[in-house]
């Protein structure tokens, strides 16, 4: 049977940015692996491993495979006389941005029965809206930088000093996102983000924050983390870049921070990922600013699931600790007393 | 063409009251409307009105009904030679507790694209656990009652004086709650309340607290609200008082309060809506105790639509607003310059 079956495409501004992603890791993870492409109106289709080229989606020929239905149990193939199970262990959800990260394919894929690495519902809502994020940081006693939430209903000013960044609440992939650096640029700033959302979130814009990537997950043995990477410096990702990003699958600048430093990075990811993230491979952006540590993102799609960043993805893919759905009994306890009253 | 379809079952411990609920809401609304039920195996069945009573479903007879399949823009049915999709214009989610209100119900009509009332995937999240609902209440500016969140791998200790009353995290309907009065009754409620989740919430317990449900919506004209009901004094809801509660239509105890407090929770009520509860009729459970107002719980599929609270009931599902997911283009924009960069 095959391992894995990665799920990409998806209804998203990062549609793209999963077809890349999920290209690289094909190159990663291997043979008897199952490809299945959710297009622009949300169909699914059986890809060719052959196929999997850039080229063969954005030209409309994956239109020629063969359509799947969801069905209680799996992805279901329609032949002449019955309907035939897609057979594969796992699957993957590659969708990043807003379906594959906001709840919507976790819940499909836990609705209908179908085991998977990738976020649940609860851990796709928190990280998926900034504001969600940082109230859940605070709970969990690690520090986020100072931010304010706008509205497209309110009046558009702020009350921290400019450089500011404006993001809309809800993407991920820098989009939608600007530095302002007065109140003009803050204004524009406004417009481009209220184009992705109706609600934007404004941080304090620091230069020269260092910048820090940790993934890991839960797996049976206990947590997996991958090497600490600093990203390279530019002022700003711009969705050219992170797109390149998606499709990385070696070059990491290891960071060069002390041994304390790590571990106090690590034990703060656990804190975050605890109870929410689990079945999930997850990057956490860190901040480092004045000898204090900060969250700035979760990712729990990273690009190609950051595989870059691990000697052992492989491993780490395999020995995912993947929560299971609690048995509900029903039992019709209460009708059948009712009935009972009434002598039925 | 029908109006409303009325989704109900669902996999959850509020199986049956979502049933009983139905049941309730099909006298409400009247004619027209279409009855999709969800089995304990998360199958869809299309289910005629006049077999709406409670033993019809107890008693597996509605396995002779046509079974459904959620596909882009509905629910189908399949006959000899196609499959025809069910009619009707706006679906009414009516499962209760889990599925229906942690998100992944509103996930699937999202991703099929079925027009429907309920909350959407970030108000399930923030209100079926109890201590996002805190958060994100404090976030706003409204009180909330002091709390500890356990694991079940925590020591078995709060620092609250008993009583405190000990919740599941994430059910509804008062399921595995429990009060204590001292250390061994708060182990046998942490016993129980780990028998449904890995976390509970404990908060003080305080006897004679005031307690005001008030539901409302957002229209296309703005807000319409209920009457404000004090629900009938006892120590706690049992289940299967809270049974009975979700086949009411009628029987308010309106609460006898000042114009000032009815305004004030109205406010209170808005500040929680909105942004993330639209498409949903919301009953929020206020407290009142030494003149200040606290919020105890959102229930974004509240039982029976809490109907009876309205006078008008008919109208709010009718003007109710409903939500639209933003359109996302799919453009291969990145794809394309890239393989025009190599020439491709």
């Amino acid at each position: 049977m095959n391992s894995f079956a990665i799920l990409f495409g998806g209804v998203s501004y990062e549609h793209e940015i999963s077809i890349v992603s999920a290209i690289t890791l094909k190159k990663v993870i291997g043979q008897n692996t199952v490809f299945i492409f959710c297009d622009a109106n949300r169909e699914f289709y059986l890809v060719d491993a052959k196929d999997m080229k850039a080229s063969y989606f954005s030209s409309d020929r994956y239109k020629k495979c063969d359509k799947l239905s969801l069905q209680q149990g799996g992805f279901y193939k329609k032949t002449l006389f019955q309907e035939k199970k897609i057979e594969f262990q796992t699957m993957i959800n590659l969708i990043h941005g807003k379906e594959g990260e906001d709840g919507t394919i976790s819940s499909l894929l836990d609705f209908f029965g179908i085991e998977y690495i990738g976020p649940r519902i609860e851990g796709s809502v928190i990280s998926y809206n900034k504001e969600f994020t940082k109230l859940y940081a605070l709970s969990r006693n690690i520090e986020v930088l100072d931010y304010e939430v706008l509205k497209n209903t309110d009046v558009r000013k702020c009350s921290f000093d400019y450089p500011v960044i404006v993001k809309p609440l809800r993407l991920g992939s820098s989009i939608g996102l600007s530095i302002a650096k007065n109140e003009k640029e803050f204004d524009y700033a406004l417009d481009v983000a209220y184009e992705f959302d109706d609600t934007v979130l404004i941080e304090p814009f620091y230069d020269g924050i260092k910048e820090y990537n940790l993934a890991g997950a839960k797996t049976k043995d206990g947590y997996i983390f991958s090497f600490i990477e600093e990203p390279l410096k530019q002022s700003i990702l711009d969705f050219d870049k992170k797109y390149l990003d998606f499709s990385r699958s070696e070059g990491v600048n290891k960071a060069k921070i002390s041994k304390d430093l790590q571990i106090f990075m690590e034990e703060s990811f656990k804190k975050l990922y605890s109870n929410i993230f689990e079945g999930a491979i997850v990057r956490c952006d860190f901040f480092v600013k004045d000898d204090k540590l900060y969250i700035n993102e979760i990712n729990p799609v990273p690009g190609s699931l950051a595989n870059y960043l691990f000697d052992n993805f492989n491993e780490v893919i395999s020995d995912i600790y993947l929560p299971k759905n609690r048995i509900v009994p029903i039992e019709y306890r209460y009708i059948n007393s009712i009935n009972a009253a009434k002598g039925k």
